[in-house]
């Protein structure tokens, strides 16, 4: 939001990154209403997020897992990975596929928006971060709420089409719709992100205007 | 804040007490300057803290651990836990106090008060606390920040004057003072607090209040 | 939030009221980009907020105009409403089917949602609002972040479908469908409200629930 | 926070200023107990900010009133200066020496500080202030937790020892050493405040450092 910012933040200063790939609620049981309904393209989600990950995470740019805690106050991250990890449990073939190295960061979020009464905005400042890649589960709730907080605080938002899901496929388009018309945010392919030289460039101008 | 409030908070619903417990950053590995100095002072502060903890537990009261992330923005707060633990670190006789237990609460906070940028107002909110008991390091500082915060946000403070502890005794008194006369807390000592009858009974009033 | 309330909020008691009407950025001069072409729906727009709030006030809800400061941060509510009453400007008729009264509250919004940096939260929780009545302009940017921002915040919305309007009928329809799925507000039409008996009895139901 | 920011913010772009003057709760009635012991040092605070301000607005530091709206949610902060000049009003020589110019910003806080509720973070983040020269009233209560706020968000506090005033003078003391030596404030006599070099340097190493 400005420019200032504090070498440290009570402690070891975190890393800087332009840019930033945010993971909502991948990490999640699934046992909600329409849960069996979604699972394939939950797969076929997280399986795209997954290669992405590998692309940014070779260009320094680092992951946030941003998750509901579903009411479990006490928990942590870690638990929540835990026990979608369990054999029993509808979300895991998603879980397994995006289970988080030690270098990621994660939010735990009580409610839909990632920065509602959480540290990402924070997170976020500290990082340098002003282009977010946002990701995850649904289209038109979480990640919608989180894309639509990002825009108001004036970071540029990009959607990967490929790597979000929502109830109905119907819901995720009006979603990318509305994402890409009103918060302004470029929807495309996850493939056809170019992490190098497009975003360095983008991120090279953004300094100029400051 | 206000009378709003879903029955549920995505997920299973937490529990609901008019009091609870906050515990600011005594989980520490006190590597300060200035840490070793206060380090008596500290280890009887926790056991202070921890047979207040045994007496509000046997009152249904919740004990929030609000803690400190140290710039360790990758980190949770168990393995802090178990940093503060290890054989070498200065505050382990502190942290060995006051290991948490499986049913406690806690909330990472980024900077000097427990409201900042956490999710411990909704989760107070959600607790329907109106009365925070706040202890911890140190008593004008992170103490002090997140006692302003709970004032302003009309929750009634209690500070136990022996379960606090700051670099110096005078800066300790310095803002027991200021808590006492500025934001109105209740300063005393802790085995003075009447968890029974006493709390409930203003618990009650307030709820008539509603 | 919570239940925690003060009789007073640093001075008079504020009034009480479990819902409230909001009225989003119709004080505007919509000198922007495609204004004209929703002027003939934004007047149409106007006079039906503007019977809806002679229903509402008869009902004792109170109403909140929620603006934009268009960047003008030296002005205040009262200057906006009068530069929208100029001769010259565009939104004229509109801003004049709207004129604020005495016992009106305003909010000044530095963004697209009403909760975002501003006082809208805690004056509600202050008033002791359940539910909010959302109209104004955009539906889908302004009106639909605030309805957000109100649905996670355990707010009940009811968007009256023709109390809003938007750049396109398309953009104004899509965004009316999200609000009813995926913020489970109620939309209709702002006749077919019964402020009577209806709401009040959804009032009692959310007394008992808390 | 960070470096994100555009380059206007819903319309016109405000100034840009390393430094800003906050004014806090001195447009006052002064209708409080111990209101009037209170008078003459206020009266006294009011010149030195007035000719503070003089100063300031010389080199360009836009000057910002940060007043609570005591409780008149339908007020605006024009009416609250007229309020606070009417004849029989106890702090009307103190608001006479303070009365707001067309330049000048101001932000309504509902509360203590003057940074919970209200836009005063986005406008200092959009003025790219990093530094605020805070004064006015009472030193112990909302100067204090506006300073603490500031502070936590990582700005640099100036405290002119003699702007601001409190119920007794023992309260402003000690609110000064605590803003001193835990906010790490520069607490100083106004004239002893180097605008010139002094600040710019400043700002021009924390350029460097960002």
């Amino acid at each position: 939001m400005s420019p200032r910012r504090k070498a440290d933040l009570h402690g070891n200063a975190p890393d800087s990154s332009p840019v930033a790939l945010l993971i909502i609620d991948a990490i999640n049981d699934l046992e909600f209403e329409g849960g069996s309904r979604m699972l394939t393209r939950a797969v076929r989600m997280a399986r795209r997020i997954a290669a992405l990950k590998t692309r940014t995470s070779k260009h320094g740019i680092p992951t946030i897992y941003v998750n509901d805690n579903f009411g479990r106050w006490r928990s942590d991250f870690r638990r929540t990975v835990s026990h979608c990890l369990e054999n029993d449990v509808r979300g895991r073939p998603v879980a397994e596929l995006l289970v988080p190295d030690e270098k990621d960061y994660f939010v735990l979020k009580p409610k839909h928006s990632g920065f509602y009464n959480t540290t990402l905005d924070l997170l976020l400042a500290y990082l340098r971060t002003e282009t977010v890649i946002i990701t995850g589960i649904a289209t038109d709730a979480c990640v919608l709420f989180t894309a639509a907080d990002a825009y108001m605080r004036d970071l540029r938002v990009i959607v990967p089409s490929d790597c979000a899901t929502a109830l109905t496929p119907a819901a995720h388009r009006a979603a990318l719709v509305h994402m890409r018309t009103v918060l302004k945010a470029s929807v495309r392919a996850s493939t056809s992100i170019d992490l190098g030289r497009g975003l360095d460039r983008r991120a090279a101008t953004s300094s100029l205007r400051r």
